[in-house]
């Protein structure tokens, strides 16, 4: 039981850094063990989630394939009560066996 | 025979207009009698390509439900020979019998 992972920590939440950046913390957790990742983004940020899917499996772990896609609806507070929705992606890539 | 449709017919591809017009775009291809709608995207458009399968879904057409997303890399020619690859989307959404 001692190396559980918790599901959680498989997953890369892709902000506004340089797709590069995500695509290194998607090879890091493949390196280190895991066989699953998740990448997990909202909003502009989605097209950027499936550049590094895309890039990872293409470039750097050849082996790597899509099992699922999940796209959904979000709703986000900011300042003063505001709220919006915003569409959002989960992108899981696994190693092949 | 007569009635037969290409799957192309049912292609709504993202480019740059607003979202409504592609989800407006979904709601007719629905109404003509379609129970199958194909929303592709490239690039940056792929964030606006969940946005009208989500508010298509969540707004539009109750009932719709999404049956596939993949993802894929395409090669895009540009002047002087120039190339570079970009992400690509294909959101499949089925109406529920």
């Amino acid at each position: 039981m001692g190396d559980t992972k918790m599901p959680e920590d498989n997953v890369i939440y892709i902000g506004t850094k340089p797709m590069m950046s995500y695509v290194m913390a998607v090879v890091t957790q493949i390196n280190s063990g895991s066989d699953e990742v998740v990448i997990k983004a909202r909003g502009r940020a989605i097209a950027r989630a499936v550049d590094t899917a895309e890039v990872t499996r293409a470039k750097f772990v050849p082996g790597m394939e899509v099992k699922d896609i999940k796209i959904g609806t979000e709703q986000i507070s900011g300042d003063e009560g505001y709220k919006a929705n915003v569409s959002s992606i989960e992108i899981t890539l696994v190693t092949k066996a």
